[in-house]
């Protein structure tokens, strides 16, 4: 069909390249290579989505000199869409604008064509687009008592004819209204077609009379505290409103295994936190519609993400399997279905999409945040943890990649410690305490100043100075350790009561006073030990993997979720939370499992690029690992009882080893009662 | 694989055959020639369901001598199976019995395993079974730490190993319950996969604990009057009941016009006439289980036929654009939806399928007898009629097929005649009129003497002697006819009253007194104008048919619906409603919509075939042809003023052309009010 001598045309960013005879709109060029490009009125120059833009100059590493003469004149056309419209400088609608030479042509990542009310930008990466929805815009012909099709048969006969889709399966709401919406847009339509598998028949989800510009998504990551949501315009790709709530079901149970109980406990348990959470769903759903001004209706795919347990729950799925070996999920793979099998508030036709699950204990979230982060896509040898009541760990690169989940409790998110708090004003959120005097000083939530600045007492009058948020139980314990008032066992060595007031003695055993207020704020030795267990548990579920991949050393670490973003990854070290690596390389990456659940939103590639790779991850089952005991026992220690932290020691002067004795010992894993009390 | 001394197996009644291994199991031969032999639990010979007999004997034709030498002994499974079932004398379980020389294989086309409950055969014919539903006995692995694929996902492993099934595409619903069923099958379930389509994924829809040996499905026809059901086994082909309910839209308007025009004059008519009719489906569907002693969520499928308007109050869709031109169809294809979308009270996983329709007056009805008789399958020119309020026509053969809708209006149903009634005890049901005497004999429903007979009057007495019923009324006026009480051209005849009491003279037309009780029962001038009005517009319609085919008779007829099988082909050829023809050669059917709706249901390859036949019947609007009005007033002379019934006369006496005027005269396709009253 080309020769040599038709024009060569490039397309960026994608970087696909081929020749096309003279006359060629771009549309067709960029169809034919696969460079997506959006257009809903399938050429008639009237929706403006599929405007790019020629890049002028020699580009000489492509042999290609490009220039606005290489491609037609704007037609009339264009002119009327740009009359009624408004169309960007230089912007040109690819569907009228034919090739006339060689040309360099830029397709704009985020077209945005109606006035979207932009609130905040989510996220920060671009994510090439090609959703499961596609709006398609036909002229129906007139019925015709010569030859009887249906309306809606006529409707797929066009359906087929200018875009190419057959077998088309109609969603059955959509019948009783075909007549109506056919004579409303005086035979012009336009059909939003789901196809998410391409062996799947493609599915007629809804219809709109006359040309219909929009359609949105949602991207949700349903938390056990919270749930996170975006709304984004499947058109654009553009995130038009994000927001959060908190999980209702915190209710029935604060943490995952407390919702399992609850569901075991009563025989309507399971049904009323289905209810609970899709109903906390659709309130999410309505206030991100009405941030963005539009309706619920006009959302036409959803994709979710959560950890297994909210997972079976959302769909109505009883969870008590995954609170006993084996912990079997109902099922695994990813979840095809229908807003309207699980009453959500969006359009009827709506398709919904759940991540696969990567086993009983690392979820459809863990799945999502390694798409977002892609270890798998990657050489660099990559940690990815995500930290909560359970830790979900994933390792590995673009060879190999293994997962596991580790019981890490919620040490970590201020329970179980005695002066721990939730983030909130009057927290402490950071620590810092001096080698010599043992004196601390730190900085309160909603308070200006460190507490050893000017001003510091006044500012905290307002806000008080309750307790330890997340962050701050990180940084004391690991300044302890640096000052030597806890050994690397964990001990609070009551020797240093001679030396500093701020050594208690509690019974057998001391404590560490870091605010002395209207409330004492103490870490206690317990609080040590708790923050130990988390964070050995933590530590002994990645180097399990890290033992399965045969790696002493990881090349770069992601933190996902909130504790992630607050902590400082120089005392999550430290504290020997996670193995040693370039301070650089550690990096918080927020709602990675959200992000992953938008990728697969925008991008049906994404969805099986993650359930191919779920499939190849190795899942290792902490509990199963004979080996994980000893790995605990050494992570006890600070950092670890046998790991070496060089990278950390090179920034960070490591105490000297000091071994104490406190009434646990350095052997157990677990408090137990002595035997001689 | 195989070579030619491997022994020879045909099987019948398929007629296929091939060679094969020694020791193959007979299932795994008819399965690699495509012969549909039923296995449930895939062969473990458990289900019994692949029972096949050896023909013993030479079978010289096929060069083949059969023997039960030539399959492998009776071996421990189908001992234990025969044990704890029955197995008939002869038979054998084919996934267990192996091939051990030449033979020929009968497959019994109505295994009957559980002990199905059969109050009456439905058809008499014996439908090949390639149903859309499948039952899939598995045995799944149990739940393995290591590697953690859900419940559900090792399930579509087994149905992928053991049936071949991939990217099974699972009915939300069963999600919250597979755990559960897998457990208390101990890991041994039965899966039902539906499949219509070759290129669809299939789809598990329904799921049991354990060898679950039966599925069933519905075939229905809806009738404006009258709605008709199978209940069928899919698994044998057993029709296990049929019933018929009346429908209670009959309430809204007595025919499709009146029901049409409710929906446009009440906003809630539409929904209000659809709830009634999916109602009262449920209610037969309720009754139909209740017969063969099962539950309604045991129904897998179900296949619908119906009149275009009846289809669309069916679907929820508003018919109005049915009542006008260009008599827009919302949809003309085939129909694939969800029990549940259309709120059948049948599984709630159960698929639903509406044949084509053919046109907006030519409803899927026709399709179904179109599928039934199959004039398409033929060599024979075949025409189908199925009379109502519309006559539903289709004329063709192997060749080329057309079709007609042609408004009889309800004459032929008794409404429109003085004397007219439905059929029930007192109806007049047959009529003899001696041609030299005009005397009249006749029969009663509900007495067995005929009115000339002795006993008749004290018979008569319990029933009366009401009115007349639509079979009777076309052989009162054949019979008028053939006497000479009415000419030709359908006028009473005056001068007869001087012959005979039984001529009445009504103001200027004259009339027929049949009986003279204590009701008066007269023909009048009007009830033979009306018969005269309905014959002449199905005849019309089927002249316009046979033109357009370009023959100028038929060489068979078939009469589809509850009108076909009481009328006497004699009477309505006499009278012309069909074209001449061997009076042999003229055939009721009964409820050929029905039949055709069975046959979808047991066999989804016709239903491929209706469907790509539909596409190729050519659609005749007869109000679109100018020719219409003359051929409908050829049409109102009997049996026709212009075409010959040499059949015909060759067993029936016609009379001699008389042409004699009433007030209408013979030029009038229409009753008008006369001028000068």
């Amino acid at each position: 069909m080309t020769d040599a001598a038709d024009p060569l045309v490039l397309f960026m960013p994608s970087g696909k390249r081929g020749r096309f005879p003279v006359g060629t709109t771009v549309l067709e060029a960029a169809r034919s290579l696969g460079v997506y490009v959006e257009s809903v009125c399938g050429g008639r120059a009237t929706c403006g989505r599929c405007q790019i833009e020629v890049q002028e100059g020699q580009f000489a590493k492509h042999g290609i000199t490009s220039s606005n003469d290489h491609i037609s004149p704007v037609g009339p056309k264009e002119k009327r869409y740009a009359e009624v419209r408004t169309i960007p400088q230089g912007r040109r609608l690819s569907c009228s604008a034919t090739i006339q030479g060689d040309l360099v042509v830029d397709v704009p990542p985020d077209t945005v064509v109606n006035a979207q009310v932009i609130r905040k930008a989510a996220i920060d990466r671009l994510i090439a687009r090609n959703p499961a929805v596609q709006l398609c815009y036909v002229e129906v012909d007139e019925p015709d008592m010569h030859k009887p099709l249906g309306d809606l048969d006529r409707l797929n006969v066009m359906l087929h004819k200018d875009w190419g889709l057959s077998d088309v399966l109609v969603a059955q709401h959509l019948l009783p209204d075909v007549q109506k919406i056919l004579r409303k847009g005086n035979w012009g339509v336009t059909a939003a077609i789901h196809r998410d598998l391409e062996t799947s028949r493609p599915n007629l989800i809804a219809l709109w009379p006359g040309l219909h510009n929009e359609a949105y998504g949602i991207a949700c990551d349903i938390g056990s505290t919270t749930i996170a949501m975006h709304l984004v315009s499947l058109l654009s790709g553009r995130v038009v409103a994000s927001s959060g709530a908190a999980n209702p079901q915190i209710r029935f149970g604060e943490d995952l295994m407390s919702r399992v109980s609850y569901v075991m406990m009563n025989p309507d348990g399971r049904e009323a936190m289905t209810k609970a959470v899709r109903q906390a769903i659709n309130e999410l759903t309505a206030k991100v519609c009405a941030e963005a001004e539009i309706t619920p209706d006009s959302i036409l795919d959803a994709v979710f993400v959560a950890n297994p347990i909210m997972h079976h729950l959302f769909l109505g799925i009883d969870p008590t399997e995954l609170g006993q070996a084996p912990f079997a999920l109902a099922v695994s793979g990813a979840v095809h279905t229908w807003s309207r099998e699980i009453d959500l508030a969006i359009n009827r036709g709506a398709r919904v999409y759940l991540l696969p699950c990567i086993a009983g204990h690392v979820g459809a979230d863990a799945a999502g945040a390694t798409l977002s982060e892609g270890p798998h896509r990657q050489d660099k040898m990559m940690l990815l943890v995500d930290v909560g009541t359970n830790a979900e760990i994933v390792l590995g690169n673009r060879t190999r990649t293994v997962a596991a989940s580790s019981p890490t409790g919620p040490a970590f998110e201020g329970a179980e410690i005695s002066c721990g708090q939730r983030a909130a004003p009057g927290a402490i959120e950071r620590v810092r305490i001096d080698p010599i005097t043992l004196e601390p000083r730190f900085k309160v939530i909603g308070v200006e100043q460190w507490s050893d600045e000017e001003g510091f007492a006044e500012a905290a009058e307002k806000t008080g100075v309750t307790g330890i948020c997340g962050s701050a139980i990180i940084e004391v314990v690991a300044e302890m350790y640096l000052s030597g008032v806890i050994s690397a066992d964990g001990v609070v060595d009551g020797a240093m009561a001679a030396k500093s007031h701020r050594i208690l003695e509690n019974g057998r055993t001391f404590s560490y006073l870091l605010h002395d207020g209207a409330q004492k704020i103490t870490v206690t030795q317990n609080d040590v030990r708790a923050i130990q267990l988390a964070k050995a548990a933590l530590y002994a579920g990645i180097k399990l993997l890290m033992e399965k991949l045969g790696v002493e050393t990881v090349d770069t670490i992601r933190f996902a979720g909130a504790f992630g973003s607050f902590i400082d990854p120089k005392y999550a070290m430290v504290l020997g939370l996670i193995p040693d690596c370039d301070l650089d390389e550690v990096k918080a990456v927020g709602n990675a499992a959200g992000t992953g659940a938008l990728m697969a939103l925008l991008n049906r590639d994404y969805r099986r690029e993650i359930e191919e790779t779920v499939t190849r991850i190795e899942k290792i089952e902490t509990a199963l690992e004979p080996h994980f005991q000893q790995l605990f026992i050494d992570a006890m220690a600070l950092p670890n009882k046998v790991d070496p932290f060089p990278k950390l020691a090179s920034v960070v002067t490591l105490p000297e080893r000091k071994v104490l004795a406190d009434g646990d010992g350095e052997g157990g894993g677990r408090r137990r009662r002595r035997s001689r009390e």
